[in-house]
């Protein structure tokens, strides 16, 4: 276990299942990264609706700052989430089987208004990008967290600059 | 209201929002018309959520046979019914208006395994067959809903007989 | 044969298809473990009209509650079953090769109001559901089964809760 | 009723509902013009199953050398006809509500192999083809069929030629 | 070259590219079975247009009784062949890489009134299919080939109630 | 010009151009009613895509906490923001002509991982949804807004709960 | 007619259908703005091919330096124009009934490698962005376009910049 | 180095990130075999976003005539690159993991009226295609560049002809 995962957690990572993982790894090791202190579990939205419904109620008095929720398919966790906790919820469609991944797009970010879930792209991207999205709101009050960010997207930016020959 | 309405309901009908009714008023019609004792609701998954949940919990207890849920968008109510209940859920995809009900069939009927909700087509079509699709399952232990189910099918069997010339 | 198979079946289990079967077992499998008596068969809506039409005419005679039907493509066999019996037909669309079973899923769900097909999601979670939820129709009227499908239930939210840890 | 209807059809129009007739009365304007024989009915794969597979049992010995079948949403209609007649069997996808039509194309050109359906373009210029389709079948055996489809195809070249600046 | 191949063609089948024949054996391994002489030819509506507009229009007065022809992508192919000669054209939407053969599908099948081309499945079915629907409308006037399918049809129901049980 | 337009905004609201205000509007008024000060601009990503840079690099430094990002079509808008600061953008899909917005969503929500884009709804109900959850974001460090933000959730709640009845 | 229609045109803008000129004309118009000699006619893929050939092979010789060519559907146009000539050709789908231009939009851009076609949106905006386009193309060897280009692109971008706020 | 690199590039080739190298390189070769002077570069639009500015900025000074752009999934590169300079941009939609390109190519050519992307297909066969349309643009002005196009065309013609039994 890490460091940031021994503090009290601002972030909570949720799967709706075990091989949701395999991509939600990336939103945990990006997190990790950034030192931002985080948890991770698996919730299902239908198989335990009462502990997803008890993970939310209780975010925010635990202190969570962001939960990211990645499913697939019928992917209702990250709304359900969003259903009962005002904490911002950051939605991952896992890659699907038969329809790759546009099932899950589709039923995380076409949320009606009133309950808003933010929506990153399909698979390992968008776990990332979750995880980065993460730090970003909570750079503000976190400095260390913001300069972590900041010398990430520079890193990624001079890897680009340094490496502009395809071929070599 | 109604004989059906006034007796114990057998069937749920549910709907994400108001303006669902527009839809799925073609299911109450159904039941209506077939003699099946329902009650009508509007439950939203995401505004309400611990009423879905009472909702449900309480479905089987209540004697419900059967619910009917409808819901457009990233469409969650029919699938978390089905995950705190295990009387059948009958999903009605309520037609969008960006993606005209494609995000509504696949939050819907994309459920993983573990958790079902029997689906039906976007839209109108969808709600009246629902209704049908639940007095059919009630046929056997309400022999008067099988009757007029069976002469539904053969008036309207009939009807296409006796109007077989689409120019008149 | 298991003593499921040997007793007077109250579920069918049909596919349009041999190779339809790496999917559709998934719903005999659950069938098998929940204690319903089923039957499984091979039955062609292009090649065999005439057997789809005697299977679903003589099926609520034989005593059968539902029939689940697994076809891929342009999918026709669960809505010719359902033009021929009012006992529920449970629709599997079957995973087809060049779109993913995206035409399965239509053929099967967007049936016209009057003749109604409980559809289930493309593939082995739409068989096992399609499964669990002749299952759940049948537990009003066989307590058996309604514990079985308890029982099921219980266990797999229980095995979600006790490895919630996705690391491990 | 034209005398191409009272001569011994040699095309047969079907459609599945009376309100497809807005679109399938372009294959019979087409076959009219062109002096090909047909009849025309409503016949639903789904309320009507009977009628279908006589009609289609029937069609060889009625002297019926194409059929040119329409239907929208999960249209089973063409397809269920070719299952019972080797006569040629012309698929019409009619637009439908919700999804333009799509799930009318799948539902009709995705047939497995072993059972064809030539299948045209959703809505109006599909069935206007279809026609067009079953006089080319006829011209080999029908000589005036052949010449009044050569006349056809040589006056909308020659209108397009006649009025080839789009800003008069 | 089998007698089929020596005799006057009566079918030619055309691809685009050497590499759809690995789908277009299909349709020439059906023609084959059935008996019906027919020819194999790569012809590119893009590389080689001006190929494609002569076989087109001599194939009327070679006897050509159909043409089926498979491309992928932008299949231009089947509806360029279909404008220069009233010959009717059996389109096969082969397997495009990206998307699955959805773009040769509605290349091939969305083709505007006045010039048809009947469209088959995409993919190896379609091949398949389109040989099947060519016998079938050499049949009325090739008895033997129309024997020949009939007993192809009665073969592929036998197999299928041969082989019912999915679990032998 | 209001109360929050006046103090020092906090968010953004940013459109690629003038017709999309019919759906950003959503974001504005919601905003205004949670009481979160914020400016409105028209940015067009091609036609200015120096002043989309500059507003991004200045965004931080001027106190902007979220950015709502509104475009159709190839949205580029909200991406390209994001490329340019690390303060969070939030991604709006205006609904577009021909393809209803598909081409929205996919422009913004499908980002590489590296840049991140919180992406909600096609049309108003995002636009509605960006807000909250820019006001979400905000609810830690500015404690009335968070209790505006709670407010607006338990109004929702209780209107559906006063108005569940949808025949009434 | 125009000063830019009796000089040597040095564009031709063609279309498969009058009611393409919807469309179309808003290439002509971009064109005319920006003084670029130009041409139009209708010249049908399916209808007239021979023409569509002619038009092609002699384009180079008669001076065209682009073809904008604007089709619906299975649109075949475009691509045919680019295998019988080596001078570039802008591709436009019109936006069609059922599909929305989808279908269009596939048929031209997914050529096969050996013959590109150079493709734009969806309608209006796509037809305006082929004349840009071109306007681009000669912009190097008529320093006059090339300057009207530069003057329409400051005066959008002068455009945005006066009317920021979408609120006036 | 090629001898077409040392030259004054006439055509850029850039790309969103090495991966698409796999890809794009399929520009290069078709450049390279044509004798076109070009370079290539990787800049990408969300992580370099100030380089592809400086790039597109000074395009039209260095002497490129073409800029070649590939990217995948939210594939802003083109689209931002046309925004900055009147160069006509290329776009080739790099095949994404999840949507197969679907999501690349709208993010491509769904550009607004007033800035142009010319886009091709997704994957291997635009970038190729890409690299002949640029060729195609330069012949006026380069005429060996024109005679080694001419020549390409032709062999790949008599490539088709000398082989158009697809069975040797």
């Amino acid at each position: 276990m890490s460091a940031q995962e021994t503090a009290a957690p601002l972030v909570g990572i949720v799967m709706g299942s075990r091989s949701d993982w395999e991509t939600m790894q990336h939103a945990a090791a990006r997190l990790e990264a950034l030192g931002v202190p985080h948890e991770v579990r698996v919730v299902s939205a239908h198989r335990t609706p009462d502990v997803l419904f008890e993970y939310a109620a209780t975010a925010n008095a635990r202190g969570l700052r962001a939960i990211i929720a990645g499913a697939g398919g019928a992917a209702h966790l990250p709304g359900m989430l969003a259903a009962k906790t005002a904490v911002p919820v950051l939605g991952v469609p896992v890659q699907s089987k038969a329809l790759n991944g546009m099932d899950s797009l589709l039923s995380i970010v076409q949320m009606p208004a009133g309950i808003p879930v933010g929506t990153f792209a399909i698979g390992n991207a968008g776990a990332a990008n979750a995880a980065l999205f993460a730090a970003a709101m909570l750079a503000h009050d976190h400095p260390a967290i913001g300069q972590a960010l900041e010398a990430f997207r520079t890193r990624q930016t001079d890897d680009v600059l340094a490496n502009d020959d395809p071929r070599k």
